[in-house]
């Protein structure tokens, strides 16, 4: 990679994360499936099955369709108890960009903090962003994002995209 | 806004944001004031109140002049257990250029960690900065920062700017 | 310092920072002391003995040699609980080109999140990383790294690198 395109893609996607996170912590969840391509894969996955090449994972998602039924899901139908999320993003690293300039990989290390009506914050979920963009006519958006996370007890349940 | 306006704007408002933090968390106050334009307003205030356009908020500072007035307060006046913060805060999103080229919008993720003396650090208070900057001599500077903080419940009280 | 200069220093050092905080939190710990130029310097330090110039520092290693021999010491020896970390670290600030282009002066705030085995995320450590960065012919590599730490208290003890 160029130092030229490192600077542009380091700039697109860490432009590209901040907006995805504050999608989510505004609750403008409807918009969260439109960073991923049609076909996109979101995935939620603890460290420990990542790490070991282990399937499993918390949320799989294979679609936009899947991405919005499970907003639906969350905004319509799942009871739960309220919170807000804010996530804080580092620059990203890792960055890779295929022979043919239009599919990307990347990663960038995440905290989520949740704050529940009435209480303080607390450290929610904390891990990483292991992503591959492709390009499209409006920038670039994931093929999949597997948030890998560290927090093996997630506080109560895990709601909300992260 | 072009591709080489938001790269620009992007390093311009990061490198800002983690200027204004350094000056906080290092305890140069007195340099605070200074990310502002002299008639630079600051205001703190709960997401639930700005989520319903309601105008309270926890501080509300119209001009430089009540900064340095808050600033010799903070310093020289209120007692207080001493703390110190650690602001970390994520790349900038929302980036919107008005016409005229000299006023910027754009808005950030922070998380402030306090540690009192012969303690562990804790969330202090998350949120999100949401600035108005105009173009000045000297660079970017603040007409306005509105700290929206998720944090209803403010670990004991909130001294020193966040 | 040129406009230019500050934005490809300030995109070399954000990625820099996000890789070598990638290599911790993977445990990739043999690839740490490559971060740094063969004499380079890590501290890890309290604030509270840095703001007052007092020599003390928790962790002191002045060669790359001594940083292999405190891995071996890590992976290989020392009987500690195991637990995960997780960096998240804002944008420099302070960026400081000599007048030989070869060497730079920078900061950038960090938090360090620590998960163990079945608990939930804490905050472990934040603070700042002050740098000191030369050019090599593998790009910019660390002449000295401290990490000055608000944390009085550390969580049971510090094992790995910051």
């Amino acid at each position: 990679m160029t130092p030229q395109d490192s600077l542009w893609l380091h700039h697109q996607i860490n432009l590209f994360n901040a907006e995805y996170a504050a999608a989510l912590d505004e609750k403008r969840y409807a918009d969260w499936p439109d960073f991923f391509v049609p076909d996109g894969r979101y995935l939620v996955q603890a460290r420990e099955n990542f790490d070991r090449g282990l399937p499993l994972a918390l949320m799989r998602l294979e679609s936009q369709g899947m991405m919005r039924d499970r907003v639906h899901g969350v905004t319509q139908t799942i009871y739960h108890g309220p919170y807000y999320m804010r996530h804080v993003v580092s620059p990203a690293c890792g960055l890779a960009l295929e022979a043919d300039g239009q599919t990307l990989r990347a990663q960038a290390n995440y905290a989520v903090f949740r704050t529940k009506p009435g209480s303080v914050s607390e450290v929610f979920n904390v891990g990483r962003y292991i992503d591959t963009f492709v390009q499209t006519d409006v920038g670039w958006r994931l093929r999949e994002r597997r948030c890998v996370y560290d927090s093996e007890m997630i506080l109560n349940s895990l709601i909300y995209p992260i």
